[in-house]
């Protein structure tokens, strides 16, 4: 009875909001009673397919807005969205299929070929099915809906899990957060109270929707009763142009985006100033230029899959250089190595706890055990609290390496893996450096077995073919040795001290 | 882990916006980091006295800025406060106190030698403490605080209960509506998202805080950070006073406090710009006029205690005479006598679902279980779904026969009871009219006994000395007989035709 779904935001906007447009992908539109009857449609399809509570959904594919309606009727049925970033290598999928053991997997035209192939191999029992080009719900692979009355769908409970987002949990090993219907919908409840959001809201999907960024900036939008514009990929002409033609008023940016958005902006004649918010990661300057050309605010955050999304996130100019103060329903608390709360203006682990904290990694309590140790979630994440309440960002706890070339997540460790199978490379520290286009770049420091030689070119390729194109080094020097700790692995503190500028 | 509280917030605000105005009270004024201070030496004062998780806190007083403190303190220690109206008579208290045994009951000087003679002579057991009339947490009967470490605070989860406020069930008899810190924490977060409250909002407390709508404007106030400013009584010039000074943002007003607050605006010159938000019930005509006059949105409502407070609220004229659409967080269905649901357009008993359904009354499982029957919370009014998803309340089912003059609930039976007390009285039917001044009126229409006579005035002193004084009528009309239904019935429906008007 107090229980308040996804499902149950597709259906009060079909009820209190009906001939609003819901979705734009395109030149199709679609208003809420039409995305909850095409939802609905999809959700009896999946279950004449034989989707039940519980069982994992899959989908591979750009953005594409039949994502609204498997959301929504993953939802309807309790089956779990497993939304998976197509920018991951073949065997990076193949271990989060094998992990969740998904019953279907939705895909588009653009990956349709790759997967089949890899499932075919792998995964002979999963079905995949592919989203069509043209309308809502143009599925390949599922019967058509009978229009027979169907049987109701079951009952689902806040605390049942809604998706799981593959991330890298502390340890560096992909796991797939579970996030409940109770997650997501107060994650909504935060960003729309903390931001102002309001029913007439529209927001462009130029981020990924199986990035939580972009899954929360949707997802709130839906529930306020706003108007989400599907974009299957970024491009900032064609964001600019549809900013102007369907008056969108919030974007999600991380780097390099807001700096080309501006370029572009300013070789043409866009009218963009329906824009009210930009919720990303961006220097100060970046945000000072952007917000003067747009009157335009611009959101700083600090966030994680693990807590649904936002932890902290204000106006980046309020604090600049700052991550924003906790949302409304989050605590904050750093702790050092020993659980204790440090002092104020101290560095310590960023813990948190509030109904936005994930339900821990799909099937491993271990990790889980430790990541909620003290009944706090460790986001394995370094920062500080200053004295008016914002969140410093520190960095990542050495266990928790990561870098952040463009909003994506690379552990320096998978790639060094990567990079110590070529036969020309001895020794090899990945850390992450400033990067003007991507706010964050990786970089590659070599030592090269005797007599071999390599560029940085042959490098990128190498990693490129083995993990998602995404994780490989922008950067290389190649050095004598590397700097060693007294136990004789690689100081990566030193490393980064002289390679990292 | 995944909890949060009333105290979370005040803990929250404490350090992400200590230095901010949290309370104003005549010339007293605290900021976030004073509040959680003050709030904790309250606690540890009470936990002193005894006072332990679950236990009541009941508090009996005008607004006063303790109130805060009290619902801090309580939260941190897991209590229950218990918010009793001053209006109502010696009896009424008396059953509350009955019915949920507080430990301790906090008061302010007005009506502390009232309650002194209550409790001493029916409950010694409960100990009286006084709230003073200058500086925060001034309350004489409380050991003061030590100053020494005390022990934690015990651990509370969000479905605990935060506060019982006394309302008259479906069958009329009041019970403890439990508010857990969810069904608040989540109200707030509804009413914020609605109507798009802000960090720098300003609510000056004319409703009192024992009604739900004082409670739920006040704590959503200080949740996002804003500033709660403290008014003992209603009186429309000092409202417009503290407004000008204050720059206050948000108003909650029941008839008849805007029609009285425009006419003292007119006659006076008060700088009221700053005002943002009023919620509350009037008719299109006033609250036109209202908005012509401020630039400010009047949000129309439907809610109730049981729903911790909001249902429905939309700006009032977006669709004159409704009530609004359902919160964020809030599901509506109009179900007939067999709880199905009706066709859009018919009336029907409103029944809903969400988080902020509350806990139940407070030891009554076999009403919880009627009023909760089917999963949904059943609310005892009746209203229609429109086309548009607005909700048009219809009045109470009969069983819940109902009169809100200016916010307050009167049950006709309770009148009537009363009523037939009197010798002169033969038979009576007390109904709802429309008042100019209260929207809704009290009228009793009245058989006498032969020979006998009475005037509304001596009418209204008997019901005031027994009852409420706003449970008297305003209205009379004495007749020679009532219409009765077939069982011989006073014809409820049929007094309210014939003499409704």
């Amino acid at each position: 009875m107090r229980n308040f779904t996804i499902y149950d935001i597709y259906q009060r906007n079909a009820l209190h909001s009906s001939s609003k447009t819901a979705l734009v992908s395109g030149s199709q539109r679609i208003n809420f009673a039409g995305l909850l009857e095409e939802t609905e449609k999809l959700a009896y399809r999946l279950a004449d397919a034989g989707i039940g509570k519980g069982d994992r959904l899959a989908v591979l594919a750009h953005n594409h807005p039949d994502f609204f309606l498997l959301f929504g009727a993953a939802a309807a049925l309790g089956a779990i969205a497993v939304p998976i970033n197509w920018r991951l290598s073949d065997p990076e999928i193949e271990f989060i299929l094998k992990d969740c053991r998904p019953a279907l997997l939705l895909t588009d035209e653009a990956q349709e070929k790759r997967i089949r192939e890899t499932a075919k191999q792998n995964f002979p029992e999963i079905r995949i099915c592919t989203m069509g080009t043209s309308g809502f719900g143009e599925i390949k692979g599922l019967r058509k809906y009978s229009g027979e009355k169907q049987a109701d769908f079951p009952q689902i409970s806040a605390d049942d899990p809604f998706c799981l987002i593959y991330t890298a949990a502390v340890d560096g090993r992909p796991g797939g957060a579970v996030l409940s219907h109770g997650n997501v919908v107060y994650g909504n409840m935060q960003t729309a109270a903390t931001m102002g959001l309001r029913g007439d809201e529209t927001y462009l999907n130029m981020l990924p929707l199986f990035h939580i960024t972009g899954l929360n900036l949707a997802m709130a939008t839906l529930h306020m009763g706003g108007k989400n514009v599907l974009m299957p990929k970024f491009d900032e002409k064609q964001c600019l142009e549809l900013t102007q033609a369907e008056k969108i008023s919030i974007w999600g940016s991380f780097p390099p985006m807001l700096s080309r958005l501006c370029e572009a902006a300013d070789a043409g004649t866009y009218d963009i100033s329906s824009l009210r918010h930009v919720l990303g990661l961006d220097g100060p300057d970046q945000i000072r230029i952007f917000e003067e050309k747009t009157g335009a605010t611009f959101w700083i955050l600090y966030g994680q899959t693990e807590t649904s999304g936002l932890v902290t996130f204000s106006p980046a100019l309020e604090k600049a250089g700052s991550a924003g103060k906790p949302g409304f329903l989050t605590k904050v608390k750093i702790v050092d190595e020993n659980e204790n709360e440090v002092q104020r203006g101290e560095v310590g682990e960023i813990t948190v706890q509030g109904p936005l904290v994930f339900q821990g990694f799909y099937q491993q309590e271990e990790k889980n055990r430790h990541t909620f140790r003290k009944d706090w979630h460790h986001t394995g994440d370094t920062g500080v609290l200053d004295e008016d309440g914002y969140l410093w960002f520190k960095g990542r706890k050495p266990e928790k390496e990561l870098i952040k070339p463009g909003g994506e997540n690379v552990y320096p460790a998978e790639v060094e893996a990567v990079i110590l199978e070529h036969p020309a490379v001895k020794a090899v520290s990945v850390i992450g450096v400033p990067d003007p286009k991507f706010g964050e770049g990786i970089k590659a420091v070599c030592v090269l077995k005797e007599g071999e030689s390599l560029t940085l070119k042959e490098l990128g390729e190498f990693v490129a073919e083995r993990i998602a194109r995404y994780k490989k080094p922008q950067y290389a020097e190649f050095v004598a040795e590397l700097p060693v700790k007294a136990d004789g692995a690689v100081d990566r503190e030193k490393v980064k001290e002289m390679y990292g500028k």
